[in-house]
């Protein structure tokens, strides 16, 4: 007997019929003998709904009390809890739901993007104890003056594996629409190949490159408490067998596999919604680089890259990363707040860029892996316009238009397609 | 300055386009000096929604939990305050948005009838001493476990009454789809007229007689705590002036008006979906009557009018009325599990009448309303079936194709087309 936690997204919770497949998979794991804890998400389409109507009233965004947008969306979860509950007891499965203020899952008070602060696990125990299936509203949680807070987009899978923390869960499943992670996306390159398991730290570096299987704050979870998590498909019949099921899918380890051959990379990660700005020639002295990234933070633009080089007679060129939908009011944020106060000659940008990257745990013990990926970029032509590693991932600014293609030259120059890779 | 309830029903919150005026209907009275709080309804058709998607997973009602449909029922009206918050935002007027468990709503854990407990004032007053409008869900609280629960269908009037009493409002405003309460149906006398004053007493009764204005329980927590509540159309300009406003409507008093004649009828109330039941030749000795009804309470069928006449050689007949969708139902029950017990020589229905009521407090002090009331049915050639009492109202059952000629020449018989009354 284990005790689990299953977390089901949006799209698996998106009908009455899938909500009643859902019911019949956990099910089946109960009758196998397990305590099952859920974690489903809203239905699909559900809060962009709810979050529409709030729209609707006040168009402008940044005028709306996020408190309310928090009490308005925390909605969708209370009602697939509900529904799933309904499902259970239907055939016969007890199943008893609670929302995030009632376990409680407690969390600062940063609404629409809050953080998990304490899990209590009492009532969550004791149902489990009377043999009953518990199920949590993913996404949400209650702040210390009891207001209702979320989490943000994606949220679920960090209230799952946070729950799978706090109750000491053997093992976090994520159903979702995919059956794993991938070495890359399927889409994009047709040999991409699922891979069995990931280190907590690819999955880290690929959650946060724009592979979007699972929340960069719920591996960050699951590698601070160190909960075994899987990603795996919640298309399949739900009545094939448990075993085949319980070893489906990706899993994120914690041991690098020494049993076998290391992989140096493990996937090759990508991101479309790049724009990258360049301040020219910028006097190269303290403080200058809070001085470019201050007023852009002031207007809530998250930066992604950040690169300075080497300077030359005193001055360099300052470079940086933003979401393309933050293009515009980036350069407009620079030129009315920031050139003049720092002399920069010129403030130069494009929208047209993606990023690229190769991760692998493995890249640690290897030489060569930076050279390759320069080599394969170079052989098809493509040109490198910003460079930025990490000990286990190099990432590449690129024009977007070669995107797919340098994607999928290394992939195979990395060996991806097959389980025995190159170098 | 005043401090008072608005209660808006699902039709006034039924749109973003009607939110937004019922934020300018209350901005216009913090503006002119009073404190608000506001409990709305679910937006219309979004309850329905809900308890449609747990039906279509359990077609079976009787076997769902009424804890889940009640978690799930209650975002309904979670949504609307967060969206009405945003919309008195939007236009200036601060305000914050609370659920039942959070100001906290105490109520029994009658899942989907629970009744209200207590009610804590210390949050909502806080926030009026900061000069906000505070927004209060309608239709649920939470139990001694921390468990939501709902008060039934219509009970947000219950929750508008009851926090009214908790804060000691000076008026509680019941905004709906209708001006007022009026002397009858305006769909079936034309010449029914909007009462500006009714007695809590004379409301109690027309709200269980089927005039669904009010739920009848907001009626009794009126009464029980002597709320000042008024019902008005939530239809008008949201700018009409303010003190026009706040004397429309039909207000509900606790007085009986000494400064005018009294009226002697105020209304005539009426209600199509009744069914008869008479078991005949009941031995009529102690005990009988609860082995007839406990069997058709146990079957949750409830009973509105009882009739057991003076025995006649030991034996009597026992008459009830019952909902008609429940007609069926109360007849197999009857048979199955009564008949025979009792020894009743058999048991006749009729589903096919209706019950019609003359309401008014000045009864109590006028004779030959019961005479007039007959008489006037004679001449129209109604035949009574049935008759039951009370201090201040009189119901008969006819046959139900006479219903709207009952009503009509009743509610001209009493003089109610006009201010000035006949007898």
């Amino acid at each position: 007997m284990a005790l689990v936690v299953h977390k089901y997204g949006g799209t698996s919770m998106g009908s009455v019929q899938r909500i009643q497949n859902v019911a019949q998979r956990v099910t089946k794991w109960v009758k196998a003998g397990h305590q099952v804890v859920i974690v489903p998400s809203a239905m699909s389409g559900d809060t962009n709904r709810l979050l529409g109507l709030a729209k609707e009233i006040n168009p402008d965004a940044a005028d709306m009390s996020p408190r309310e947008l928090d009490m308005i969306a925390a909605t969708g979860e209370q009602v697939s809890v509900g529904l799933l509950a309904i499902a259970l007891q239907a055939i016969g499965t007890d199943a008893v739901s609670y929302t995030g203020w009632q376990v409680p899952v407690k969390t600062n008070n940063a609404f629409t993007k809050a953080r998990i602060e304490s899990i209590d696990d009492t009532r969550i125990k004791a149902d489990l104890a009377q043999g009953r299936v518990v199920i949590v509203t993913g996404f949400q949680g209650v702040d210390a003056d009891n207001n209702i807070t979320t989490l943000g987009r994606g949220g679920s899978d960090t209230s799952a594996v946070a729950i799978a923390a706090a109750i000491g869960a053997d093992e976090c499943l994520i159903y979702t629409d995919v059956d794993g992670v991938y070495t890359t996306d399927p889409r994009v390159v047709e040999t991409a190949r699922r891979l069995n398991k990931v280190t907590f730290e690819e999955m880290l570096e690929m959650a946060s490159l724009g592979s979007k299987i699972l929340q960069i704050r719920s591996v960050e979870f699951a590698g601070k408490y160190r909960v075994k998590t899987r990603v795996l498909s919640s298309l399949t019949d739900p009545n094939i067998d448990i075993n085949i099921e319980a070893n489906s899918g990706t899993l994120i380890t914690f041991e690098e596999d020494d049993t076998m051959e290391q992989a140096v990379i493990s996937g090759i990660a990508f991101n479309r919604d790049e724009a990258k700005i360049t301040l020219m020639q910028v006097p190269d002295h303290p403080g200058i680089a809070h001085k470019i990234l201050g007023p852009i933070s002031n207007a809530n633009i998250d930066v992604d890259m950040i690169i300075q080089n080497q300077s030359n007679n005193g001055t360099t060129d300052f470079s940086f990363t933003v979401h393309r939908n933050e293009y515009k009011k980036a350069m407009e944020v620079l030129q009315n707040e920031v050139v003049d106060t720092i002399n920069a000659t010129q403030v130069i940008g494009d929208n047209q860029v993606c990023k690229v990257s190769a991760v692998g745990i493995g890249m640690r013990s290897h030489v060569g892996v930076a050279s390759l990926m320069f080599e394969t970029l170079s052989k098809s032509g493509v040109n490198i316009q910003m460079i930025s590693t990490s000990e286990i991932k190099i990432s590449v600014v690129i024009e977007d238009k070669y995107m797919e293609l340098a994607v999928r030259e290394l992939h195979k120059a990395f060996g991806l397609e097959t389980q025995d890779q190159a170098i």
